[in-house]
């Protein structure tokens, strides 16, 4: 097959690097050769920095996620009974939604397959969290995920080898060789892994805000617009909402200290800010599907928390088990009056990084128990000497550097700020 | 040394491919890292692309090209009594210029330092030529290479892995990632090779046409005024020739065939054209090295031969050997009555190339006596039938590719063509 191509490594990069539109059978050749190994890392590299700078027009970028969304397999979930509805984030600080959006769609009448990712660099990763129960094992079957999507209503699982392989290899590449942030090549990765995931309906969260990919509204407007295009066109009911991102999420960035504050919303309590941004979801996955429902409620019922613990349970966890903690905390305070007009969320993350709760390079191990709490948040009115943070980690000597950054994260004013609305936009 | 830098490699990929300028200290901490393998060859590769779409400002060139020579030694040549001069061709079809220029400059006074290449793709190498006097060695001890320079007057050698090891590395990286013809990595590639070499005095031909890098005399321009630049911060004395590469130089394309056509000129014969360019080249190198000498006359005396097979004995080779040949040899027949108007240098190139006497891949071997004679060159008037060239190959069955590739390379009209100057422009 390769060999019967017109194509080779070389022509194709090269096309793309003068400004052609790439045709349908270049792309397949390069993703399907990269994918089997017969195109060089450094190729690839160099076409993903070509196609970064000089983009990929709306058919190259349907033929390049379609590409990798073949270089796998698509799962077949016609055997789920209810309408099945996902979720996708861009990545955040802080933001621990899908613990709680996944129990809560069940609990409103959906089958979520949840296929998340784990942390890099200051964004957190759903997969890290859990790992938090003892036990809780992410890798299913298509035989266990569908049995489970049957039984429990959903899951929680990771990607694994199955779903798009070329863009677990073209994620890891893109990490070292500065070609993440591209608004074509972000779009087919999260777009092969969702519609080859087998979801019917699917809404998008799109970070915006210092804390995200996307530091701007038109740039994250652009994003969501080509994620929804290529869901629709690929059959996937797809809607996006543009969300901030300036500072955390809730009030903990960390893996056990993130479960603590979503099992909090789920006992009716937690920031208003996360519940906010989880029942605008909720709201929006519902219709998306067709449900009618009541989140909100829901939420506050403590049916989410149930379930939330029979996926738990069903995946190997145990719910009831001490989850790891760290032995060393300490308090960041304020360094003067006043109100905190902003708490930057890029600087929190790096930060709880730092601390041990994430991973500066794919192969580092996490430290589960560390993070940072946020005792006050944007909005709040301090004293100088009052602790604005709790920091957790189990070598103290990384204090220092955290309490540095974290004094650097906070802009505090003398008077009230205006806060931004936290739900920006809605794409369909 | 290296974790002390600022820098790491994604963050200088990023700067470049958002067009910044790079600072000095990133591009001498990547090209070091990269030169030692802790830059991987994937981000070097990203950083190539972003090279070639956002360019290097003077500044960065000159940083650049300095990290490159400095990856390696600055060959001292200070105990060389006579004055240095040396000559680059970017490369060609045909163009055994090298194996002429450094015995008659010889002649003519100076000392020559060449550092010559190996062919890849569709031009030859002067060490590739070379290799067909059996024996012959191209790597030289520095003091060896001293010894000679004041003995026998030259060298012509392989750069080796002292002189420039990054461009050395980066090039083979440049060949696979479609990242070869950016002007900013040419120059810096070829510059930081001659500087490292030690001459005190440059001629750089850069070759224009169908058959060169450079297609365009405009890019062709560029390129020459960039390197000629680096050459004089450097405080090399630097020109450049822009000359013509639309079709072949000279009636040979292949080792033996055209080491035959350099001892031809050599003898006081061989073909216009190519003597044209290398006397233009040698009282260019003479002007540029103070040298009042008469290369013409010196080239018809004889003394240039006497020179050459002094090289060639001193480095090892055997002038008198046999050289090798090929077994078979078929023609190329006119299609048509008229004039010679085009014979497209690429097309021969690859041809030849096809045949055996280049590599597709650095790593193929080549058959030495393989190539093509042109019987016939553009502003001939030929027959329908009549031979315009004749194939040298150890495999017969290669001839019918060729056969179809040659008669491609041919344009023949009805009228007598006007032919373009050989020597297109002077750059000092």
């Amino acid at each position: 097959m390769t060999n019967s191509s017109r194509w080779d490594a070389t022509s194709v990069i090269i096309a793309k690097r003068d400004g052609e539109a790439l045709p349908p059978d270049a792309i397949e050749w390069f993703i399907r050769n990269y994918t089997e190994g017969a195109v060089a890392e450094e190729q690839a590299a160099a076409l993903c920095m070509a196609v970064f700078l000089n983009g990929l027009d709306p058919t190259e970028l349907l033929t390049w996620t379609n590409a990798m969304i073949d270089s796998g397999v698509r799962t077949d979930l016609s055997a789920v009974i209810k309408p099945t509805v996902d979720k996708h984030s861009t990545g955040g600080v802080g933001d621990k939604v899908s613990l709680i959006l996944v129990p809560l769609m069940i609990a409103c009448g959906a089958a979520v397959p949840q296929l998340a990712g784990r942390g890099l660099g200051h964004t957190g990763g759903t997969i890290d969290k859990l790992a938090a129960h003892p036990g809780f094992d992410p890798f299913l079957s298509p035989e266990a995920l569908i049995d489970q999507l049957n039984s429990v209503g959903g899951v929680i699982g990771a990607a694994g080898d199955r779903i798009a392989p070329a863009d677990a290899k073209l994620y890891q590449l893109r990490d070292i060789t500065g070609t993440v942030a591209s608004i074509p090549l972000i779009a087919s990765s999260v777009m092969s892994k969702k519609i080859a995931g087998g979801t019917q309906n699917l809404v998008l969260d799109v970070k915006v805000g210092a804390g995200a990919f996307m530091t701007d509204v038109d740039r994250a407007t652009e994003l969501a617009e080509t994620m929804v295009g290529i869901g629709n066109d690929a059959g996937v009911n797809t809607r996006a909402l543009l969300t901030g991102m300036d500072s955390p999420l809730g009030r903990t960035v960390g893996n056990t200290l993130e479960v603590d504050e979503s099992i909090e919303v789920m006992q009716g309590g937690g920031p208003a800010d996360l519940i906010e941004v989880t029942l605008a979801l909720a709201r929006e996955m519902c219709d998306t599907a067709g449900l009618v429902a009541d989140p909100a409620t829901l939420l506050a019922s403590g049916e989410t928390l149930q379930i939330y613990n029979r996926i738990i349970v069903a995946q190997g966890g145990d719910p009831t088990a001490p989850m790891p903690r760290c032995q060393h905390t300490a308090d960041v305070t304020a360094s003067s009056d006043g109100w905190i007009a902003g708490m930057n969320a890029l600087t929190v993350g790096v930060a709880s990084m730092r601390l041990g709760a994430g991973r500066a390079r794919r192969e580092d191990t996490i430290d589960l128990g560390a993070g940072i709490e946020c005792l006050h948040k944007p909005g709040d009115q301090v004293e100088k000497g009052q602790p604005i943070f709790r920091m957790h980690a189990s070598d103290s000597a990384k204090f220092e550097l955290a309490n540095e950054m974290l004094l650097e994260s906070l802009t505090i004013q003398d008077t009230s700020p205006t806060l931004d609305p936290l739900i920006i936009k809605r794409i369909t």
